[in-house]
């Protein structure tokens, strides 16, 4: 407890000289000024992230954190529970759709078993079960505070071996059939909107489904009273332990000064519980994608975000971020290798109508 | 003028055999049905552009079509018509944007001087110079129509080449100072949106200056009466030499069965022209990014074409598309990469709640 708390209350703000460095930068570069948008503003953000007004990304990574829910029981996913460990498996295999685009996008996939309800070997896998799932939410707590702790504690472990490999972008990634549940149950207690409003269709439910989704989750937010002004208390009575590794993934990277994309809607709902934490942490984050989970709006919303897609993606696994990634180093690239207006000879504005 | 209808005419509908086998495919993928979203269609729209239900993108270029505009006498950018080639010379050397996007991207920077009023030479440069720049279209035709056919078969030249020498994805760019004067009074004519509508700040100007723009693009279309049935009349009359080099790259794009990705609003005003030539162009296209200028959307619409990305970008140069670029490789990459759920073992559908 003391040590998450500690370490996030060390976060520092973004250094606003790298900033103002890369900002003059931008205004040099041979375009219009404003012209690249957002790819101006990224790279701004990223020169405030790493203190570099020239930054570059060298080698990045999508963290896939795995953990089953007990609260499947009530039925209120389209997939049985096994399925998250036989998607482990994929992700280990190399067949599901992180790896392909992780691959595409040159980050490594790093699958971690934070909570899968089965025994899985794997030599590239990060085994670090903290239980085999989580206790079912809507009869009591998800988790112990021990076990939301320790699997915290998993997420810095693991960003803080990566960042000691040299990782200077990060993205984070979900795999748990029944993580939307989980997720919209942290949205609504943290930010007091009704359920209906922040649960969707998860991997494909119908709306009779959906109805009975909803009453599940008040049904554990009424048994579990979590306060919502104690994200911990949020993440430990109806959180998972794959977003409790999230959470410590993001604190973790921010503390390093390690930008943070965030995928979709389970990431989304670590980010919330992070900058709750500490709101100096979301200067540190990008999110990757629009999720079609209408409880991601409000997340963003909440933290101020911009989703840098939106190509209606509702798989998680870190698919949304990893696309991203390319977006924010191409701002990077740009940023680098343009010449200035000196150095290109090219006018600055318009000293006549013609040459 | 035989040519570029007989062309036209030429091009097939997308291939419905291999979209169906590319959509039978997606079905099978290690996802639940759907959640790729709009990667799963790009796929799809791939497959039927290129008659191969499990396509690859093995070359990419990007066609940077330069040109200058008579028009500019008028005041209507914040430029002066040297920057053309100013610009033409920095993405020879290497320093604009569209060097570092397209570089990151993977793509080839194709640099052709279809128009631009001044000499340049540089063994780089595609030099296919139909006239130093178009008339002013506010005193009469910006083109002769031997210009403007001239300046298609530019088109024609260099994509039947890249072809040639394999290409398999084709951006298009633009460099022209005065260019989103053309591209507003093309989609003005063709679309018959009041001026103001559709026209912009371009790369800067305040708002007495597009007051002014306005105006001289409405005295334009007030002096050409160009026909808005005939999209070689409205080219010829009140577009540019890049736009028309890059309706003949869109053009035989299509008719080589090489998807296109179309930047902003310089590529919609020549993807709009090209449609409405032949409506079986616009299976051909993915519209890269939404640009800030005002016409863009309208031209979208008319296309029915969704952005892939909304980075607030106004520069041009083929930016948004080599940006693009990337979201389509990650689509196919998915497609092609994937593992089945036979493949994998992972279970379909919902035979129980809980393993």
């Amino acid at each position: 407890m003391n040590d998450v708390l500690e370490r996030a209350a060390r976060i520092q703000p973004l250094d606003t000289d790298a900033m103002e460095q890369a900002r003059v930068r931008q205004q040099q570069l041979t375009k219009p000024a404003g012209s690249l948008g957002r790819l101006e503003e990224l790279a701004i953000q990223v020169a405030g992230i790493r203190q570099n007004p020239v930054p570059l990304i060298e080698r990045k990574a999508v963290i896939v954190m795995a953990g089953d829910h007990g609260v499947t029981s009530e039925g209120v996913s389209a997939y049985p529970s096994v399925v998250t460990a036989q998607m482990v498996h994929n992700f280990l295999r190399g067949g599901a759709a992180i790896n392909a685009l992780a691959k595409h996008a040159g980050a490594d996939v790093i699958v971690v078993d934070v909570g899968v309800a089965a025994e899985i070997q794997h030599p590239d896998l990060l085994s670090r079960k903290v239980a085999p799932g989580t206790a079912n939410m809507a009869a009591g707590p998800a988790m112990t505070r021990e076990q939301m702790l320790q699997a915290i504690q998993v997420g810095f472990e693991i960003l803080d071996t990566l960042v000691g490999q040299g990782i200077d972008l990060v993205a984070t990634g979900d795999m748990g059939i029944g993580n939307t549940t989980a997720s919209s149950a942290i949205t609504a207690a943290l930010t007091q909107a009704p359920v209906a409003l922040v649960t969707g269709h998860g991997t494909g439910i119908d709306d009779e489904q959906l109805a009975h989704k909803v009453q599940v989750i008040e049904r554990a937010l009424a048994r579990n009273t979590p306060d919502p002004r104690d994200p911990l208390d949020v993440l430990m009575k109806v959180g998972g332990l794959e977003i409790a590794g999230l959470v410590g993934v993001i604190v973790a990277a921010a503390s390093h000064r390690i930008p943070v994309v965030i995928d979709g809607f389970i990431s989304g709902a670590a980010a919330l519980v992070a900058v709750e934490l500490q709101p100096a942490i979301g200067a540190y984050l990008f999110a990757g994608h629009s999720s079609v989970e209408p409880g991601h709006r409000l997340i963003l919303d909440k933290l101020g975000l911009v989703p840098l897609l939106d190509l209606r993606l509702r798989l998680g696994e870190g698919t949304g971020a990893v696309l991203a990634m390319n977006i924010i180093e191409a701002a990077l690239h740009a940023h680098r290798e343009m010449a200035t207006f000196a150095e290109a000879g090219v006018s600055t504005s318009l000293p006549e109508t013609l040459p």
